[in-house]
């Protein structure tokens, strides 16, 4: 069987699945992920047997200390993921709500109702932890699932989901709901992304190159963020002790993460002012490298300065950009134009400048007096994340549970004919 | 200029004039959508001068007489896009609203808002009362428009927009928000559909041909449907009276249209009663050509034989291919495999048979006793149309203002940092 087939099949399988998931009620698929939880659980040395093969091959192999971190499965990591399970079990289910609900003149009723997206794909990098929390919010929507992880946790992948297979199949889980690609054929994700008619969507997780790899491929829609070049404006009506709290927020308390602050943006009324006082707190007490633009490094002359890719960077380190602007406009200007539509903050007590702000930055999460590390699932009390888009179709912002379903019309007459 | 850098000169213009858009009050969008259809009245002899001269090109280039109707603007087709974008300017604006809101432990309140996707492309076929509708709706929900239209109608579409954007500039339209694609360069589509970054989002009408030649081209998202193969399926439990009427009205009122049914299926216990109640009507009195499975022609041996192509096939013609199947489960199964995902109404009493059909059938509509012609904008009360989606993201079914719009979200706090 050709790779081609080979996907193929498996996206058969994906839709026969996702019709079965249909019918199950919310209780049997929370039962389901219970089950799935305690399988992981009882079957953690398994799996820390399966990641330490996978973590010795990658250390051989040269991988970086910090992805050889995010690849190792500890009691503590393996503990966190059955919890994730339960508490996606303990979440309310978005399927079969009804959106809305109206009456035409004709007595035909509409409810507009929301319904899984059906199949979907989602592919990742050697973090294993993506297994099961990926497969845990797929079926909780009733969605099947196709997981495609990097080839250097292909072993601790395969012992996460033949545990949460057989977990979950001891209630009921349909044979194929959650499927993993084990093939390391470099051509899969090509075949993946291509299947019209089986993939209804894809959600590639990973750095910037993954993500553009997977867009180049797709035929079938992507949901997805290339990256976070998030931005802070400090107005000239800002509360400066707020804005250095939310800078150093933003910039350093996980420096690493698409949702950290890459480019500060300062009034220029405030800029003499401000600027020293980053320089202290961020510069100084917090070691972040800060690269200014001329009017920045003529209040802080110590600042690297500033070229055009700096605009654009998604450092995800402890480097500030730092550039004056004129105006909250310009602000607004400089965000459209170099930013990534992530997450960007305001900080101004001018209810003009805010309206200016919310209204003319074209990104998914606008921030007013906050830092834009608030970004997740979590934070925003969705229980759990799949992932953020920056895309303007479909879901922006964090993808909780609601954003894993879409809708269709169900509409009821009694012999209602069009004149 | 090349066609490219055409194209991304367009494309540039529509993203500046989806900035200005966004700062446009409901009121004034409205005065302006008064504007446009007062001028396009006034302008009426030029427009169908401009129209006469596309006709008699179209004519001596041998066009179908079908397609030259369409092409054809009357005074009472004018008259009727004048009406259309006044009726336009009276439906609730979506742009703005809040689709909810939300306070966090901590503080912040989270406002998911509704807001233009951006620059919308349309392309359509020389069917030029596209022009005003599409124009008229995207501008209503603040999105930049970029209409590529059939250049059979070139003239005629180039005297619409220049008549939309002098009466609205009259108000305040900003001068690019409503643009036309006067080149008639046969790569004009390909560049626009490429403009990542630039349009948001591509929506093709037209035939299947059109619709897959954009899709295969497009780098950024399309929201279309192929065609529309729908089905009503006749219960064991069904009325027949209501399901013969049903019938007629879905196969007959219009049947060039996506929403009308081109499959019958026919539960195997009614087969008997309800085919030749068929074969009279569709058969005898409406000239419907029925072409019918074994079971069907068992019952109706006058039937033609249909082959495998029928149960694919959207005739969009007095033509309806019948079978007899076992169970609504069959019925699901047949719809889900052959369908086109459009419109598909069951006929029965049964609650548990609705069910299954409601819930299975992977459709943007699904019906029950009643007809599929009510797929559509205006039926839906939505008061106007762009068009319908069989897609499974962002819009499904007909597309109104709504769908017009995507959201983000405005987060307000007083200093909050992440813990």
């Amino acid at each position: 069987m050709g790779i081609h087939e080979e996907m193929l099949e498996i996206g058969n399988r994906a839709v026969s699945a996702s019709r079965e998931l249909l019918r199950l009620t919310s209780r049997k698929k929370n039962s389901i992920l219970q089950m799935m939880a305690d399988e992981v659980e009882s079957r953690k040395e398994a799996i820390k047997a399966a990641n330490a093969a996978d973590v010795l091959a990658a250390k051989s192999a040269g991988m970086a200390p910090a992805m050889v971190d995010r690849l190792t499965l500890t009691d503590s990591r393996i503990q966190s993921m059955a919890k994730g399970l339960r508490d996606v079990s303990g979440l309310k289910d978005p399927v079969g709500s009804s959106i809305s609900r109206w009456i035409r003149p004709n007595g035909l009723e509409i409810v507009k109702t929301r319904v899984p997206i059906g199949v979907i794909a989602i592919i990742y990098e050697a973090r294993p932890n993506v297994t099961a929390d990926a497969a845990g919010l797929c079926f909780k929507t009733a969605n099947a699932v196709i997981l495609r992880g990097g080839k250097e946790a292909l072993q601790s992948n395969k012992a996460i989901v033949e545990a949460l297979r057989l977990g979950g199949q001891k209630k009921g889980l349909p044979e194929y709901a959650i499927q993993l690609v084990e093939t390391t054929d470099r051509d899969a994700v090509r075949e993946l992304v291509q299947l019209e008619g089986k993939v209804d969507v894809v959600i590639p997780r990973g750095g910037e190159g993954l993500i553009r790899a997977v867009v180049e491929q797709a035929r079938v829609p992507v949901i997805k963020h290339y990256k976070g070049v998030c931005h802070i404006y400090v107005d000239a009506a800002a509360d400066l002790g707020m804005a250095l709290n939310i800078c150093e927020n933003a910039k350093c308390q996980r420096p690493g993460v698409c949702n950290a602050a890459e480019t500060l943006l300062v009034h220029k009324d405030v800029a003499a002012r401000f600027l020293p006082m980053i320089s202290q707190r961020l510069g100084g007490e917090c070691k972040v490298e800060l690269r200014g633009d001329d009017a920045a490094r003529a209040v802080v002359p110590s600042m690297k300065s500033a070229t055009e890719d700096d605009w654009y960077a998604e450092y995800l380190d402890l480097i500030l950009a730092v550039r004056v602007v004129g105006s909250v406009q310009d602000a607004v200007d400089h965000i459209n134009r170099y930013g990534s539509n992530h997450s960007d903050s305001i900080i101004s007590a001018s209810p003009e400048a805010q309206k200016v702000f919310t209204q003319d930055v074209n990104s998914a999460v606008v921030y007013v007096n906050a830092s834009t590390r608030f970004t997740d699932g979590g934070e925003f009390g969705m229980g759990a994340e799949i992932g953020i888009s920056t895309d303007k179709l479909h879901a922006r912002g964090p993808m909780g549970l609601e954003e894993l379903t879409t809708y269709k019309y169900v509409v009821r007459g009694s012999g209602q004919v069009r004149e």
